[in-house]
């Protein structure tokens, strides 16, 4: 299973809007099959590592990290798939909660006789795909927000300098985080401030080059987005910008993106509805890079999953910028609490990862 | 050298103001005397390990983190104790810069026929009495800075609460880095704020625990503190307020502590002057603990040599108190850079420590 993880991690950049997955096929003590999901439309996992194993899976163990499917989709049913080839035992390691599967994966292969057993590394499993899982049965996208910061918590120079606070290791992780995204969320701010692509840009030569483009989705309330900025017209990838009902987007400097109103909640654009939205578009991870009002709101409002904050060797003092607009807090029981579940050095920086403390 | 190095470590709490020194005597393969200097005033490593080592000193090899003494302190000289045992050899970590030995222990070995070899493990060396070489090469003491903040950079919220931002086991920390400490350096504005005691409170089954009571420094400009303040009264350590000479230390409210004063410079005591001061007084390693004003302005005069930063799994937001007032910067060139020496996990809390770059 360990193996078949791995396998499903090559499909990282590639399976959106599906679950990345693995199968591993062994005949005895003999590893007989191999696949990996790439990319949507394409096989799946499984029936990669049955076509390697064609005989051979006959009486086999397929160790799968995620439960196959038992439905048409654009590709045919893997559990029939499976049974056709006469494997014996199937160990799944976690569940599909996707409605079309949801258990019938596991049925069918068990009324064809097939002995399934299920939970095997299951973490490791969800982790791979919390994206997709969290879409599912949350109804909402994972949500991770990149900050970058110096020690004193500051992103940018009074006057807006912000350049280069962090070094180059940093930046280019943070192109792998992009790449693995379904979406790439920022405010009009951000846009007016830096008129940024919001793209993936990444050496030819990097594991996560074969990237699908992530949507980039910038909250408008009031179109402010100037014409000619680069999310609206570099046609790099798809851009949605939302906006307030009360404004119209009937103008030409939108026509080549998508636009979309959201309804809204006290004084700005109600940001579970954006999430809403966004899992209906089959967005699995969201990856936010904004201002302290966006990154602040959603972490007040409880929607941020996971937090990647960069960390730069420098002090900029307290007239530089702050990290997160949050309401003020009287009491320091209500002072958010985080769980670093990774940290690591990337050149000169720190890199802390994050998630909120349940 | 690497055990005289441990050996000189045990005296880390306990040398002030002398320096922290290990000594181990080998003869061939055997090690034949252990010693380090305890307390100031006590008999020198060499002493110790020359006691243990007796008629086996003789024609033997003496590994001394310091060059040996060369004057009668308040005890004889060490070189000459080792000329006495017959010692063949001497392999000396670091010179001793402080000006009546500065060379010429290594000058009176060598008149007396001993090999002698120096510079093993220097770096090692010259860490452990960071503090004492800093007094005597550069006229002022190490200066440590320890910071306690939130992950977005704050140190309360805005209403002044901060207890327990981190844990106790960062807590149980910083009383270690008390400890080695010669002083405690605060300002006024932390004891209105705080009322702290700046004291060192560690259990006593704490490897620290027989320290030598670090002295209290209070800079006190316009001689605010409050009577009956801790450090006024509690007479647990003693306590040095440094004021303007503009203002009298002639009331009752100080008449427990000693008071000095100390010139002015740009609105505020002039704090090389402070750090001259208090390393003619023999300290060492200063610890500081103290507001963002007194901190930043540390930093902002390159004072600054080591930073103890604490970071808690928290977010408090941009309403809550900055880390350090800093000089607004116009130019990213300007910004303070520095680099991590050393980063840990301590309970749930992070502690990075850091150095300015050269």
């Amino acid at each position: 299973m360990a193996q078949a993880l791995r396998l499903a991690e090559r499909g990282l950049y590639t399976t959106q809007p599906n679950p990345r997955v693995g199968c591993v096929i062994a005949n005895g003590e003999q590893v007989v099959g191999q696949g990996w999901h790439q990319r949507a439309g394409e096989p799946h996992a499984e029936v990669f590592a049955l076509r390697e194993a064609g005989e051979r899976a006959r009486g086999a163990t397929a160790y799968v990290t995620l439960e196959p499917c038992a439905h048409w989709g654009r590709t045919p049913p893997c559990a029939d798939a499976l049974i056709a080839a006469g494997v014996a035992r199937v160990v799944i390691a976690a569940e599909d909660p996707f409605p079309q599967v949801d258990g019938h994966g596991i049925a069918k292969l068990r009324e064809a006789g097939i002995d399934v057993q299920t939970g095997l590394m299951r973490d490791a499993a969800r982790e791979i795909n919390i994206g997709f899982f969290s879409r599912i049965e949350r109804g909402r996208p994972w949500v991770r927000v990149k900050l970058a910061m110096s020690l004193d918590g500051r992103t940018a120079l009074a006057n807006g300098e912000s350049k280069w606070i962090t070094g180059e290791a940093a930046r280019a992780d943070v192109q792998r985080w992009r790449a693995r995204s379904s979406a790439i969320l920022s405010g009009s701010g951000t846009v007016l401030a830096d008129n940024p692509h919001l793209t993936v840009r990444l050496d030819e030569r990097d594991e996560a080059h074969a990237f699908v483009p992530p949507w980039r989705v910038i909250l408008d309330r009031h179109l402010r987005t100037p014409a000619g900025s680069h999310v609206l017209v570099d046609g790099l990838a798809p851009t949605l910008l939302l906006h307030a009902a009360s404004v119209s987007a009937n103008d030409r400097r939108f026509e080549r993106v998508e636009c979309a109103t959201i309804a809204e909640r006290d004084e700005a654009l109600d940001l579970a509805a954006v999430l809403e939205m966004l899992a209906a578009r089959d967005c699995n991870e969201v990856h936010v890079e904004a201002g302290p009002t966006l990154c602040g709101a959603l972490l007040a409002q409880g929607l941020v999953d996971e937090v990647l904050l960069y960390v730069a060797p420098v002090f900029l003092g307290d007239s530089a910028r702050p990290l997160l607009h949050l309401p003020v807090l009287t009491d320091m029981a209500g002072r958010w609490r985080m769980q670093a579940i990774d940290q690591r050095q990337l050149g000169e920086d720190l890199r802390i990862r994050l998630r909120p403390r349940t």
